[in-house]
């Protein structure tokens, strides 16, 4: 007997395996769920409507994370829900990240020196007068058409090439990569190639779709990485890896599996593209972490001191050795580490930012599910990574999710009456008191303002602290007694349950804004320098935390606000530039080679800027 | 239910499959058993006497093929009997050819030049003091240590380069080849590194197990190529390859199984050889069919005129991308090819044999199922390849087969008293009148002294007929009424039947002389030579058939005799010299390039000159 889930509002259709969640399911038909807890039913971010179809009974889980009035609604956790027959379901908290879609100025033409250029021969066929070998005539051919000398070929294309050779009459198109290896060859003038873009995030992996000769990207779309069921940072991600026996091969599955899937879809948006033959070159960046896992390199020497990659060097790989479904003659290609935790994508960043262009100093901050800092300064580049935890991606917070529809990603706060608005991702305007907005909860971008205004209402003190006299019935103790502010009444959320910022919330944001903070003023201090000319905030930084709001609370120096430039989602940005040139890799090795890594756990003095930085910042040094 | 056979004088056991005959048992369990017709049931040869068990009933072929005697004696042709039940046969017919036995030249040591070699090194394990990367450390150490700079790590090694340099306790031995590239590393000291060199033949593959660094052949052995089964020679291969839906994937598989076959029983040969970490490189030589298939390289261009090749250049290819099984990181490497059908076979002989070392000219003839021929004069390399048949491999001849034992390899024949004697492989001394000498039919060099002693005695003229009034009762004719000339009578055969050579055995044999003796005309008057300083006589030539003999039935010219020089099996010699050297290579590379192939089969002269050269050679022309 098959079951067949179809989701809405896409209509993607798909046979469920016996055993699988509609979460599950949901991620094999590129129908990305937001779920903070990788569906082990804790977290009741996965809602779905039931619209047609019947439904097992609840599960316990559903029955404790939803209210009574949504599961009369036909409300659903996606991850408990094993369809029993054909069922409709409606995605609420859809996940499709905001970073990566194809905005006009991701998809203007950039300059561009690829590795991979077509070049078209019309060649004499084997006769009397001419009598070399095939792969022999082919060189011939671009040597003497195109001056290109001493080409090597691929070798599944030379176990094709005689067959596509005559079948082309011919007159061939051949794919040269690196002016020195023949990895394509289609019959007649050129077509369009391709390269994909990978940002390979803890918890997003961004794809790029870009025509290389004319350095246009014609597809975009992020998707969440499926590693999170393993865990939610690289710290979980290493010790799944190496606690199970097959860990780090479910890891590296996982994440391929993804990146193929991904692939196609880019693919089908632009239309007329066959991934398995115009797509030549992948390029990859990640985190340390990401790097290695979607590779298949061990990370054991990440689990302990001195955190020790198994390499760091830019990689050249054939994209079938690593699994990726591109032509079968195509690289995978990554960009190097700097050392330790911070890896390609901080590389990817800094080659997009290029702080060293404008001269003088700079500081680049790049937040993910971690926290990465370089400091730019008279030719050295120190670099560190902040265990922030997730905190700004809205994770391992009371009330967080993903940013994705249903999430508040703006707050403001009344110093005078403490009535709290907000902006819900997916719905229009600011809220009204009472209206329903359909938030299901809190994004990073919306926890850092609302702590921000919590602190400058007074809603907390200096040192965190819910103050005890405040006055508005927002201001509460929670059923086990802990102080927690309300950011949206349940009958303005999809939930019906009230969202809050709780005092274990605010304690969270401290750790991670500290851990942030302390690292920026370590790398400063080894640096010699006070501040920096210029800040580039990139990530959810760049593209969605308020400066002024993470300034109150200390996630950003005072002085840094004003210096503020948003890099935007810079590590996509940088893997695609490399993508598109070979010019931007060498540049990204040279950088590399030249970064310094400092391994701030270990650092004399973070641990005492640490817990200097727990405090907010006194009035006055943020304004 | 299982089924065993078991090989005897060997002893070797091996379960069979379901609908397999003992034939491919025995290929499978490395017995190699001669089969003329490659297991079609039409030779004969591959007799097998039953020693224990109840065999099926006989095939018509059996019936056919075995004398009433051999029957009762329990004698069966393996090529037929699908074993019911356990059974213990005799091999009688091996068809272990005697080139590649490890001779104490063989084995000798050559000057050495490996493209894989082993540096130790002991590195500092990551700490506080230096926190490289795994593979930087292990590069850096390497570049301290060794001089070696700019090294990239072999990706299968990569991956498991953590755990290696861990276990080993930073203690290690890495395997760099050509100086730029990790694709080995060990714990601790180094150990001793391994190449094998395939010299792939249409008939027969001998393989070589050398030690790298030392040039040490540690052991020798040869085997008949499976793809016997697909046809005889290079033409019946491409047919097979063209016109069956998986011809040449049946056809690559079969020749990479006997490959590693003959991989793990060179190991264990040696002993302590681990073949899939030791063994780094493998070197393929072949003709241009052979070499062809092996590397899965689409043949269609060599069934057409002008015969046009997928490649000539020299390759170097992951061996898993081949499908052989040595180190994951090992490479197959193969020589270049001359051109059309002349393959790396014949340039492997030219590297041993080296003809430009003297100056002056030089002919190198090459037998093998074809016939290769290079002319060398003055910087210049003519080469053409002749469709000879496998006459002089004992093949298509009416009581032909390989080389092994049993095979006639010597004849003489009286020519006063027409008598015959002969030598038997595998039986000592010379035959006595009607002595069992176990005969089972004739190799290639027993036909060609057969013909010759024929032409000497008289008993066939000038134009190969047999003369019609020979008194001897050896001199008769057929049931058909064919006449025939018989060297072994039945009572000294092990097959109970006479051995004869008949009038379509001479013809086979005049037109494969023919061929050869034409192509080495056309190839000397393309070079301007009468006759050149020196001959170089190689594969089957140079180890067996008696120049004298050769020489009478104008296989080889008159003038030839006294210059001749035996080259042995030149193309596995050069097979394992270049295995052995960089510096081979190059230089196979260079002498390839300057190889002219003169396709015979369009050559103006050809075709006069291979009908002027089917008669016999009148007596003083060859003494």
């Amino acid at each position: 007997m098959s079951i067949t889930i179809t989701f809405h509002p896409s209509g993607k259709t798909i046979e469920v395996s016996e055993g699988e969640t509609v979460l599950d399911a949901a991620a094999r038909a590129g129908e990305a769920i937001n779920s903070e807890c990788g569906g082990l039913g804790t977290c009741g971010k996965c809602v779905v409507k039931v619209v047609a179809g019947t439904p097992p009974p609840l599960s316990a889980s559903e029955r404790e994370l939803l209210s009574a009035d949504r599961i009369s609604d036909g409300f659903r956790l996606a991850c408990e829900l094993l369809p029993t027959s054909d069922l409709k379901v409606l995605v609420l908290n859809a996940a499709q990240p905001r970073a990566a879609t194809l905005s006009e100025e991701t998809a203007r033409s950039a300059g561009t020196d690829p590795a991979v250029r077509n070049y078209h021969i019309e060649l004499e066929a084997p006769g009397e007068s001419y009598v070399a070998a095939d792969r022999e005539r082919l060189l011939e051919g671009l040597a003497t058409t195109h001056g290109l000398e001493g080409l090597s070929v691929s070798y599944p294309l030379l176990k094709r090439l005689p067959h596509t050779l005559r079948d082309a009459g011919w007159n061939v198109t051949a794919a040269v990569r690196h002016g020195n290896e023949v990895i394509g060859l289609v019959p007649g003038s050129p077509r369009p190639i391709y390269g994909v873009a990978f940002d390979l995030g803890t918890t997003t992996i961004a794809g790029y779709l870009v025509e290389l000769e004319k350095g246009e990207t014609v597809a975009a779309e992020s998707i969440l990485n499926p590693q999170a069921r393993y865990g939610g940072d690289v710290i979980a991600r290493i010790s799944h890896a190496l606690d199970n026996p097959d860990g780090a091969v479910s890891l590296k599955a996982a994440v391929i599996g993804a990146l193929n899937g991904l692939s196609g879809r880019l693919a089908k948006t632009a239309g007329g593209v066959a991934v398995k033959e115009d797509i030549v070159e992948a390029m990859i960046v990640g985190n340390t972490t990401m790097h290695h896992l979607a590779l298949g390199l061990p990370v054991g020497g990440l689990g302990v001191y001195p955190f020790t990659p198994a390499l760091v060097c830019p990689m050249e790989v054939p994209a079938a050795e690593v699994g990726l479904h591109i032509n079968e003659c195509g690289y995978v290609v990554t960009l190097p580490l700097a050392g330790g935790f911070v890896g390609a994508d901080t590389v990817a960043a800094l080659l997009a930012v290029d702080p060293e262009e404008k001269g003088g100093s700079s500081l680049l901050i790049d937040i993910g599910t971690n926290g990465e800092i370089v400091v730019a300064h008279e030719g050295r580049l120190l670099c560190a990574s902040c265990a922030t935890g997730p905190a700004f991606e809205g994770a391992k917070i009371s009330h967080g999710m993903r940013a994705g529809i249903g999430a508040i990603e703006k707050v403001m706060i009344d110093p005078e009456t403490l009535e709290a608005s907000y902006r819900v991702i997916g719905s229009p305007g600011w809220s009204v008191p009472s209206g329903f907005t359909g938030a299901l909860g809190l994004c990073g971008s919306g926890v850092v303002d609302a702590v921000a205004g919590m602190y400058l209402a007074g809603i907390i003190d200096v040192r965190g602290a819910f103050v005890p006299d405040s006055v508005s019935p927002r201001v509460r103790t929670d059923e086990s007694g802990q102080p927690e502010y309300v950011i949206a009444w349940g009958q303005e959320t999809a939930t019906g349950h009230d969202i809050t910022i709780t005092q274990e919330d605010v304690r969270a944001v401290q750790l991670a804004k500290a851990a942030l903070s302390a690292g920026v003023k370590v790398l400063l201090n080894e640096a010699g320098l006070e501040r920096t000319d210029r800040v580039y905030l990139a990530g959810a930084f760049g593209n969605f935390i308020d400066p002024k709001s993470a300034a109150v609370i200390g996630l950003l120096p005072g002085w840094a606000t004003e210096r503020a430039v948003s890099a935007g989602n810079a590590a996509g940005e940088g893997a695609r530039a490399a993508l598109l040139s070979v010019g931007s890799r060498e540049k990204a090795k040279e950088m590399s080679a030249r970064m310094r890594h400092i391994e701030l756990s270990v650092h004399p003095e973070f641990q005492g800027l640490f817990l200097e930085s727990i405090n907010f910042p006194l009035p006055g040094a943020f304004s």
